[in-house]
């Protein structure tokens, strides 16, 4: 397998902890998105949308949306559930993440991180609004769907354990901090999300950053 | 089964069409979301994201998110592939529907369909960009995802069938007229998608439309 992958994209991130914590083997291709790499014709082949992460499989095929990878290598571990609500409810937190959390505290820590508005006035309404939906639901369990870690909780971590980075107070969201600690409590846990580079920044980009 | 349900949203509408395709019997809510009746602490028991659609199954589970719950009805069906790459290639494009043309062609649509801003003046970038990935997959073959009808291609009828309403001009996507003809032939399709109500023009309403 090989994944074509930018380092500081918690999207990309997702399923590198997904291959880690599943004890896949796999090659790591870098896009640098900055510097020009997803505006080839060859990268349009491998992904139309032009967009991290996509997943190149043993035969070749390539998938994209983290949401999708995520399910496709998930599938037949407990980390997808079998049971079909518990299973739908999976899904439902997959969509949430990335209808909900990513364009708004994903958007949040994008604007702050690459110095393109201020931590303290950028907006953050929308994004309180998801966290607030995310503490309501951690403050009656230990964990998004059953009561075990899945993918979902995988999947929510991404972006939620960075949205500081983007100006939000998280002191708001006790039952979010619990569940962050134990997230990174899970086996073979790890987290190798960088930094935005210097590329990133206003006036060097080269291209429209959608990690 | 009980579908909490506004009729002019396409994300309702895609549950609606699923049900009737697959024959199943539900009793239909009609969420008044510009009436309010989303904003009720009795409708944040139901979904704490105050969004629609909701399906509340017959063990008395609620189901949120649209991508979710077509997922969940569609399991053991054609519509839902069984082979793992096309399965995942429906993920890939429910994930797609919702992070690149619900937020785009589908905010275009609620935005002119009210009265907030002009056919003409509204800006139509980023969802000419999502349609063009549509247009150049649907160049290549007649359906999404294998050489039939499948979830991924009901989920993206659901708003793209739409996007003229936002003053998109869809002579310039001839693949995806073609397709769109191709998934009204199918069995059992049916529309019922209504425009906006008075109440969702601005001034009117006291609630922010999501759907």
């Amino acid at each position: 397998m090989r994944l074509y992958d930018y380092a500081p994209s918690p999207n990309c991130y997702k399923v590198r902890l997904l291959l880690a914590q599943l004890g896949k083997k796999y090659e790591r291709v870098p896009v640098d998105i900055f510097g020009g790499d997803t505006l080839t014709d060859e990268y349009a082949q491998i992904n139309p949308g032009r967009r991290v992460p996509v997943l190149e499989t043993d035969d070749g095929e390539y998938l994209v949306e983290s949401g999708a990878i995520l399910l496709h290598l998930a599938e037949g571990t407990s980390l997808l559930p079998d049971d079909p609500i518990e299973r739908a409810q999976v899904y439902r937190w997959l969509f949430f993440e990335q209808s909900s959390v990513y364009p708004t505290v994903g958007g949040l820590r994008f604007l702050v991180g690459t110095g393109r508005v201020d931590a303290g006035s950028a907006p953050k309404g929308p994004s309180v609004q998801a966290l607030k939906v995310l503490e309501g639901r951690l403050s009656e369990d230990d964990f998004l769907v059953g009561d075990s870690y899945t993918l979902a909780d995988l999947a929510l971590f991404g972006y939620v354990h960075v949205a500081d980075e983007g100006g939000i107070e998280m002191a708001r969201f006790p039952a979010i901090q619990r569940w962050l600690d134990r997230v990174r409590e899970q086996p073979r846990f790890m987290n190798d999300l960088e930094s935005f580079p210097g590329n990133a920044r206003l006036g060097a980009s080269r291209s429209i950053y959608d990690g």
